[in-house]
């Protein structure tokens, strides 16, 4: 089901000082950003994957609510799939708690659907289809 | 300085169960398992990445100690190096806090180095070089 990591996302504070970091102590170029909601996002490829700094927009946002709880830090693994909305029906079969009863819209026309980290070792997944079927 | 992910790894209490759920869930299959020190790890294979399981071998273990403070999860993100010995004293020079002075033996006779989470956004960084140079 799953075909790669599609990104890692990490939960930072200033996400312009995070993109400046990951250039120049490591290397890792940005090479687009996003806003989806209430969440400011920066894409920085690495392999066949990436790497995604995620910075809330406002106080109340999902990310700083994350950041007040546990630090920054990883927030999510994001795993591609063929079709989210079969994938998703497979795991809620499957039993898997789902935050997301329907795919929803993601980052870049992407269609997207969170999984509970109680239902994944501890890990918030995201499955993520990136070209809507007609 | 990083050429990609090397791995993700993941600390589970039960190795086998967990094996079992990413490959029945997920379709991820394992190649490979070893132990290192007090670690035992599998590594499951997905785009040019790996997630690697990791399950303590005594209790004492620093995968249990995670579990315990933190429950199962991510425990760290594994970035591929050239070079882990010159990687490692430019990141020390660069002020970044390192868990290891000098490369060490990793899985699969890899040299491996560990860089500290309050260095890397919260994010416990493993520097991992596949082949050693003569």
């Amino acid at each position: 089901m799953f075909k790669k990591i599609d990104h890692i996302a990490i939960a930072v504070k200033d996400i312009e000082s995070a993109i400046l970091f990951f250039k120049e102590r490591y290397g890792l170029e940005t090479t687009s950003q996003d806003t989806v909601g209430d969440t400011k996002a920066a894409f920085l490829p690495i392999g066949d994957t990436r790497l995604e700094l995620v910075q809330a927009v406002t106080p109340e946002g999902v990310i700083a609510k994350h950041i007040e709880k546990k630090g920054e830090g990883i927030h999510h693994i994001a795993f591609e799939v063929e079709d989210v909305g079969s994938s998703l029906e497979k795991v809620k079969s499957d039993g898997v708690a789902c935050i997301d009863k329907v795919p929803r819209k993601g980052a870049h026309d992407s269609m997207v659907a969170f999984l509970h980290p109680n239902s994944n070792y501890g890990i918030l997944v995201e499955l993520v289809q990136h070209h809507k079927k007609e």
